[in-house]
């Protein structure tokens, strides 16, 4: 398997922001040069389940998640920016996480690990950038999750970057989507082969897991999206209720949920999946000083793009607005865009014909 | 225990929409008195999971679903109309369903039960209309499945009623509300308890239904009003991470969730939720006539009202328009209203300050 990533080890006892953990592993891959001057690094914070192979490679020619938009000439244009994406703490792809042997055991953490926050992902990332020498970059970017991420390492690293790109995230996690990934982690935790995080690797909770990727599918899209593209088709792979089932799979829409479901399943770890969901809904702004306006006193940044979109009902249109006019009420030249995307949350993976100008001026 | 239920035989067989049954009971509750004319009777479908109770009585003064809307001088005034509220064909209150005796075989109906649609429910509500002596009903009023039950009916009965009451209901189930009624159907199907259907009565899938209610709650809302309920309130029920749990309870609205999911489970047979849920799916009003256009050819009525809530997003305003514009195309008199309720779908349950005075009028 061609594998692209690097990794740094950082040795030693670390403190998170709530627990510590002994002897951690980044994993990142990088695209492009460093320049001499070491000011032209991006750094990438992904959503919840990619991992750092955002892009292909000559390492790693398979396609990245974001593989439109990280590239020569492409609108983060890696013949004048030095790409580093990192794989983030508590995921299972190469980072230090829930799945990865606790040294002082020789186990798996599982629930050992310690409850993990985005602001403890934004310290891992900022490791791997002090590794590579790098003082000062170029932006920091990140969609989703991992645009709460940037924000918290621009929080905690003022300075560090002078740019920020942010994309369909928010300050915080509103009720109605933390209510959505309590009961996404529910459906893990609910099947019985979750075993209260003791799985067998080879048998892990896949029912709840499925389920978990469904309700994501669904809340990552959005309705508008999927009259367009199912309607009232039936699905040519309809279970008959004179087969002995009378709710199997009727409509396209169940039968394209079901195929996708069964593919996330087996590559991402239960456990971690729970991690980082949670880290999701803990994260707030208003952490780093008792409110957004005055945790936003210590931010150092010369510019900030903050992208969302009309149909993303996860992280809407009025946190992408907020998010804005908090900067704005700071006095950093602040530019936002409201795309009308009909692909929901995740219009910044498929809607690159909206996404890839937005971003290609920036840069 | 007070109970104001009546019920209807239907002796014999009777063809549902995709199959038979037999010797079906429909149970229902009425209020205040048919004239002599025998035409100020007013037909109330409940939507999924509501029982024939919409309001107290005296033979059962428990307050019902929709206490504030029927009574003396309420908004159908029971001084002047004769309400005739019926559970439907396929529940668990009394009229017939998957968790009712099959009298040829002398053991629950479970999945043997035929597929189950919204017409067969209709057709069962004017089997009761008619035992009454009951030839001109002066309306037909449903929320939510109900909308789609009254509307059936009013296709399936030209001429029964004159008017046509339609809350937050559609010509029509969208994909995206099909996907989540599939992913709370497929909770329930994978809940190691439900056993195919055949679940031990006082053993039921008690986990499966806790995570369909959970995920209906969510949808059955809206993000708006948690922002203003909840917040990022904290839970006082918290469970700490130190406990063991790290996902355990730690927000308040997960609080709220759990304590509401628990009350539903028990209340409501996992199959008959099943069976209702499917039917809602397959509901669609151009299965009568090709198109809804030509289905609405049929129609015979003197006065529609239309009612939809902006923050719906089930079933949400655009099937409200296209519900009235398809009145209006037939050259009905069709009344429109979009609520500003932030409630959701839920609102009509629930806003009564902005329901009430609308409902009045139109009585």
């Amino acid at each position: 398997m061609p594998d692209a990533r690097q990794f740094i080890e950082i040795q030693g006892t670390i403190a998170l922001r709530r627990g510590t953990l002994a002897d951690a592993t980044i994993a990142y891959e990088t695209w492009g040069q460093l320049n001499i001057a070491k000011d032209n690094a991006v750094l990438l914070f992904t959503g919840l389940s990619p991992s750092a192979h955002a892009a292909s490679s000559n390492s790693d020619p398979s396609s990245g998640w974001w593989e439109d938009m990280i590239g020569p000439e492409k609108p983060i244009d890696t013949t004048r920016y030095f790409v580093v994406c990192v794989n983030s703490l508590g995921s299972c792809f190469g980072s230090t996480g829930p799945a990865s042997i606790d040294p002082t055991t020789m186990e798996p953490y599982r629930l050992t690990f310690p409850v993990l926050c985005l602001e403890d992902v934004a310290f891992a990332g900022q490791q791997v950038v002090e590794r590579l020498g790098i003082e000062q970059l170029h932006a920091v970017v990140g969609p989703s999750m991992g645009g709460m991420t940037a924000l918290a390492h621009t929080l905690m690293f003022p300075g560090v970057t002078r740019q920020l790109v942010s994309i369909s995230s928010a300050t915080h996690s509103l009720p109605f989507s933390v209510a959505l990934r309590s009961l996404q982690r529910e459906m893990i935790r609910k099947d019985p082969l979750w075993q209260g995080g003791k799985y067998d690797i080879d048998v892990p909770p896949s029912q709840g897991m499925q389920l978990a990727r469904k309700l994501g599918m669904i809340t990552y899209r959005s309705a508008q999206e999927w009259t367009t593209r199912f309607g009232r088709e039936r699905a040519t792979d309809d279970t008959h209720p004179e087969d002995g089932d009378p709710f199997g799979i009727t409509f396209e829409v169940e039968s394209y949920l079901e195929a996708h479901a069964k593919k996330f399943v087996g590559a991402f770890d239960a456990n971690c999946y729970l991690y980082l969901s949670r880290a999701m809904d803990l994260f707030d702004t208003a952490d780093h000083g008792g409110s957004i306006a005055s945790a936003f006193q210590r931010l150092v940044l010369d510019r900030v793009l903050v992208i969302g979109v009309q149909s993303d009902f996860l992280f809407p249109a009025h946190q992408q607005e907020e998010l804005a006019s908090a900067f704005e009420a700071k006095n950093i030249p602040t530019e936002y865009v409201l795309l009308s995307s009909i692909q929901g949350h995740d219009s910044f993976l498929v809607d690159m014909d909206r996404f890839r100008p937005v971003i290609a001026e920036f840069f």
